[in-house]
């Protein structure tokens, strides 16, 4: 098994989808809001690039969920906390959502055989998935308007140290990822809060959602893309 | 001042190179010959994308040099290992070169006020220029065909430990390049030679020229580009 990661959803041209288990990170706060409705039993969730698309939703009893820039959007029912996914009256809901970036990497990766939603929040249920799967892994950062950003990095760095030696690191951006984790792990808060994305985003108050996007393992829940809506895996369509 | 990275060439549309200093990097091994060479004595380098434009410069008296794919070029003068670009009988003598990834990160990176040739065997020199000239600096790493590399993020990381915190780091890019260097700098020729690119290049035999490539500080020149020839600094056209 192999396991690559691409660190900006720009750079994705240059991998092979085909046949690979792409897990989607968008640590603050896409991937991390996803996991967390699903772990909490939102039954699924849509994404959409595009905003009027998503909005349409409201038609098959969806929930919309938003943000541009970090910001929640007007007129929707949740933003891009993770807080607002794990709300009891969600259970057994739907919800289409539009993300700045997340989104972005979710369309990129759809060519491969399986799309995963991986985060801190469920770092050892996709560690086990992959290692049940026994494919070869690409994991796909969504970075911030094209760029590299430091805590999807890192997302692939700790996936990365818990896969390798059993996945064979394919290429640089791998090891890139599994060093920068390997110096900030014993205080990954701290480092995070420095970041370029999260010095943006403090401007928004959200540093609640930042240090519990960090949280390692509080859902035992594998999101995965079927038919462009994210489940929990082994659930079939409803 | 600022200090920011492009991991990979296609990544510089989300850069800004006006009023930059672009400093490029290409460790395995095209920058590192243009230290080599240039430090050696060698009067102007010519970097060519197109194979065909390269040759023309017979014309004028050039020395050829050439690689793709990390071989040398038949009926070349020179290839692309630094020993070749230090011989004595080169001094004072003009050479153009076509490499796979360096000449396509100077192409993307000449909008930039000015671009400078960066490598482990002039780092302390550089890191001098970057200090006098105050000007916000963006690091050009070459990659490989568009992929991340190992040794320019190590270089990259290099270079930013020693100009932080007198630059501020801009983005993400610098600060995952520094904790990668951080973290394998004790031990950067094992890190290297277990990194994919080096594995590739060392079923051509040039475990040699890795190992030169990643020597500090052998040369005192810092190689700029002036009407697209590669000269030492504050060395007028001649």
């Amino acid at each position: 098994m192999t396991l690559d990661a691409c660190l900006s959803p720009d750079l994705i041209g240059h991998h092979s989808l085909e046949g690979r288990i792409a897990v989607v990170v968008d640590i603050l706060r896409a991937t991390s809001c996803m996991t967390a409705g699903i772990g909490s039993g939102v039954s699924g969730i849509r994404p959409f690039e595009n905003l009027e698309e998503c909005l349409e939703m409201r038609r098959e009893e969806y929930l919309i969920a938003g943000e541009r820039n970090g910001s929640k959007m007007d007129g929707f029912d949740l933003g891009n906390s993770p807080y607002d996914y794990m709300q009891h009256h969600l259970k057994g809901r739907k919800i289409a959502v539009t993300t700045t970036n997340g989104t972005v990497a979710i369309e990129r990766s759809r060519q491969a055989e399986e799309v995963v939603i991986g985060s801190f929040l469920n770092l050892t249920a996709v560690t086990n998935y992959l290692r049940q799967k026994k494919k070869p892994v690409l994991i796909v950062c969504a970075g911030w308007k094209g760029k590299i950003n430091l805590e999807d990095t890192l997302f692939a760095g700790a996936l990365a140290e818990r896969l390798h030696p059993e996945f064979e690191l394919e290429c640089d951006a791998p090891r890139v990822a599994l060093a920068t984790y390997k110096g900030m792990k014993n205080n990954l808060l701290d480092h995070v809060m420095n970041s370029s994305h999260a010095l943006r985003l403090q401007r928004l108050n959200i540093s609640k959602d930042i240090s519990y996007c960090l949280r390692v393992d509080e859902f035992d829940v594998v999101p995965v893309l079927v038919n462009g809506e994210i489940r929990p895996a082994g659930v079939s369509e409803v």
